[in-house]
């Protein structure tokens, strides 16, 4: 059985329980409104030592910070900003002397850069490698939120940042060439906290997801969630340092956000993000009535691209 | 460094972090206060392989009862009920067929039986062992939570059921005994949630927390908090399937409350709890100034008395 397989089955069971007032599994983040217009929105993300990080390929501070932000960039992506965590650490015996400090001062620093509070968690032993789980809280109002759902038919897709980078620092850090930029890139991601609650903010902006398992396989959940097709130009794509086009088209971990905006308003949304923030939204391609389509000079080209997969 | 060197490491980091209207470590629960008299509390607990649970000593539903049961008792004993978890679910290559939906099938029928949502979460390969972290969130009136730090000189000590069975019921399962009565209570620990939500609207119970370290260690978190000290009588401890005294009073992984409540209202605590549930609430004890006494009928006695740690 494999990841999305158990993820489905998972689906299935978890809908024949109460809801309790809660919008659950379906988005990057489950959605609780707690009244006045506002709403709370969580996520929960494990990392594994061996999976999803090498201890020797980054510093345990670099693994703080990362931890963190695979779970903030969740929050990000439904338009409202992070406000706390939780952290379960489980750690083996052989930990070198100062790894653990060295792991929470990265992610508190982290913490304190983007205005997160840690508010809770669990210490554990384990018999295996370094396993690392956070439970992320975001704050924002009922209005903001974006949804995987909500994209239509017409609508521009857009990418907040140039893509591939993370995928092509892997391959440099299997390599072993620890410091190419790429490399860096990979272990330690910048995420996108405020650009998502200004996009949250902007009405124009219909869905939004983050970008962890590559925009071949990412886009397909917003297509799924909303019964529509799309259209990808490749020539488009912005690529990060040293990146291949399959590397920004399939390559995880860019934590970039991925999002579709209405025809009329996308002009406007990317001249006042560009006045915004100094730097471009990146229009990728459109959504369609159906199917996932790659196109090169505005024609449909045959690719096989596939995201990353857990399992 | 041990367990609670590295938690009081982590308390100093997330104390300079921003709160953002979180009450945050340092009870069973983080507490988030959302208007209406209402609160929200969210607490997260890991379990490994190899460290709290042993593949061959308990089935895959066994363990999908308990994952979801240890995190669901941290709510109870704020004195509010569990409205919703978040599972993040890591995974070895070498699982037997099946496994994971008999975890989710033992996990899901829990939830519904208590009540609770499955709102999201995560899942993901492991190079080690299975590892299993929960979030659980429970939602109640501001004015029924209970804290640790809320205990006064002269409360009475209670627990709400028999102690020791799940360290006794360990024992059983390290030699090869799995089919004891002790070992089924290792297994699948009884819950006290209808406890836990019927003792929080009770405002004669000042102090409650679960006790899954052991009674020996969990009351120091109270004094500690609450700076004030107890004296327990071993000889009214009341003894789980096969337990000794030593195993009542410093023995892990029970999941029974313990609380503290007035002496002038002790008694008909006592008393309403028995009409209520068929079951007595347990005197084994009281607050005083400074100090943890253990007693024998009635007369202080010296115990070397420590709970189950982690590290």
């Amino acid at each position: 059985m494999g990841e999305f397989e158990l993820i489905e089955a998972i689906c299935r069971m978890s809908d024949r329980l109460p809801k309790n007032g809660f919008e659950g599994i379906g988005d990057d983040c489950a959605v609780l409104e707690i009244g006045g217009g506002e709403a709370l929105v969580f996520t929960a993300d494990a990392l594994c030592e061996g999976v999803h990080f090498l201890r020797e390929g980054a510093t345990a501070y670099e693994i703080g910070q990362k931890t963190l932000r695979v779970n903030l960039s969740d929050v990000a992506s439904m338009g409202v900003r992070p406000v706390a965590v939780l952290l379960s650490l489980s750690l083996p015996d052989d930990l070198p002397q100062g790894w653990a400090e060295a792991f929470m001062v990265g992610l508190t620093e982290d913490a304190a850069r983007y205005g997160v509070a840690l508010i809770g968690g669990d210490t554990t032993r384990t018999t295996g490698g370094i396993h690392l789980s956070v439970t992320a809280i975001g704050r924002g109002a009922t209005a903001n939120l974006k949804r995987r759902r909500d994209a239509q038919k017409g609508d521009r897709i857009l990418v907040t940042a140039p893509l591939g980078g993370s995928a092509h620092g892997l391959k440099d850090i299997l390599a072993g060439q620890l410091d190419t930029a790429a490399a860096a890139t990979h272990r330690l991601p910048e995420i996108e906290i405020e650009a998502g609650a200004w996009l949250g903010a902007r009405s124009e902006v219909h869905a939004m997801m983050d970008l962890s398992d590559g925009l071949a396989s990412d886009i397909r959940h917003i297509l799924k969630a909303s019964d529509t097709g799309a259209a990808i130009d490749l020539d488009r794509l912005p690529l990060d340092a040293g990146a291949t086009i399959e590397e920004a088209a399939a390559g995880g971990e860019d934590y970039k956000l991925l999002l579709t905006a209405s025809d009329e308003g996308c002009d406007a949304l990317m001249r006042d993000f560009e006045a915004a923030f100094h730097r471009p939204l990146y229009l990728v391609g459109e959504i369609t009535a159906e199917g996932l389509t790659w196109r090169e000079k505005g024609k449909k080209v045959e690719r096989e691209l596939q995201g990353f997969r857990h399992f």
